[in-house]
């Protein structure tokens, strides 16, 4: 896509969407030892930003998030959280969609509709990498995955909406046994470990993990066990939904 | 205000505000061994409902939310967060407005602007009922705090929109030693249980409920004591934010 045809998609259509109204993604993902999220671009000359978009008059904020999750990732049913409003008057300019202000064509600036606020809802999204085949939505140049820690320049309030949904992610492992999303089906301790150490940036000690983790009792034992690990044979585990439903209702609490 | 007069200002003045866009404020406060919260009606034949109104244009949904918090209640600097925002396509009708449908007048059911959907952010907030002095806007007819476990008809979804607060003041008692804010400025180590007790709605050990609060070393224990209480004189306390800046730094979590 080339910047006037961008320029031009965001005049919309007003009856279709809400053009004051988008969601922006935050879609974590585990990769080696590092918590990374997806980044994309609009168009070639545009900074990184997250993947969002505007939400149509006819779905809700979680039904907009859904479906552009699918669009950029390709997988449905993935574990989906809205954390926060972003919604100060100045946090969306054009000018800050480009790497060089100087490229913007004079008559594109004032571009009716261009420069109202527009809110926007922030939702983290917890993705397992090796399910994923990254796909570009209708807009995007290029989508890649960047660290946590080593972020890019970003348009708009990006930078900051990242930031709050590591937070929010770090808040909600406290709460919810949430971290699973991030691996296969079937994993064993010591991967769970690894995501939880990754995720709140501390060492764990290893048998108080493993005695707290399976006294939640949410997790099956398989038969299974992990092969070509040297030395050792770790048992296999997977997430089970009616033992969590049981947990929840037993009151267990899910913090590490 | 009268009807007409309601129905007229929902027009509004499209260029100073966003008229899609609302803010809900959840105002907490404890009465005798109650969680209440305000509501309010626009006007006399309207059912309760949260107090609430538009983003301005040149506002962000913090800034509405306070400054309707000041319109209501004449307080300024209550602690105020955000934590959802109701984003159905059909949670905002005029009808759900009403009591009894019957009474809009039929030219004004489809007054321009008025069927689209609002998406609100809810806000909750938390106030010493000692403290306010209830004062209604510009639209409020009535104005009353009720016990959470006694709601009556809302409108729209305001009655899932106090659920769901309540969640979310639970889950932030794990994170923030936020209770305090609704007591008065001195207060008991009795009196701050009783809060986290009607709050988390279970009874709790006091040794063990003193012992953790003080070792947060939040709290400055005054000279003063609470006169009156039958054979006992507790020490009175004050909420100390460099004490509790320290605490955030030491990483002391907060959970009871």
């Amino acid at each position: 896509m080339d910047l006037k045809q961008f320029l031009n998609s965001l005049k919309g259509s007003p009856e279709e969407m809400e053009t004051n109204l988008s969601v922006d993604c935050v879609i974590f993902t585990i990769q080696g030892d590092q918590l990374k999220v997806l980044l994309n671009k609009l168009f070639i000359e545009s900074n990184w930003m997250l993947p969002g978009g505007f939400i149509l008059t006819n779905e809700n904020a979680e039904e907009a998030a859904t479906r552009i999750l699918y669009q950029r990732t390709g997988v449905e049913n993935i574990y989906l959280e809205q954390f926060k409003v972003f919604s100060s008057p100045d946090r969306f300019s054009i000018e800050s969609l480009f790497e060089d202000i100087e490229i913007i064509p004079e008559d594109m600036i004032d571009v009716e509709g261009l420069r109202k606020r527009i809110i926007s809802v922030g939702f983290f999204a917890l993705v397992n990498f090796d399910a994923l085949t990254l796909t570009g939505g209708i807009f995007e140049e290029d989508i890649i995955w960047c660290d946590v820690k080593e972020i890019p320049k970003l348009a708009h309030d990006h930078a900051e909406i990242i930031l709050q949904a590591v937070q929010a992610l770090k808040k909600e492992l406290y709460f919810k046994p949430i971290a699973y999303n991030l691996l296969p089906e079937k994993f064993t301790m010591p991967e769970l470990q690894y995501l939880y150490e990754i995720i709140l940036d501390k060492s764990i000690e290893r048998s108080s993990f493993q005695k707290k983790v399976l006294k939640w009792d949410i997790y099956e034992r398989l038969e299974e066990r992990r092969e070509g690990v040297a030395h050792k044979r770790p048992f296999l585990y997977r997430f089970d939904n009616y033992k969590y439903q049981d947990a929840l209702k037993k009151g267990v609490k899910f913090g590490i």
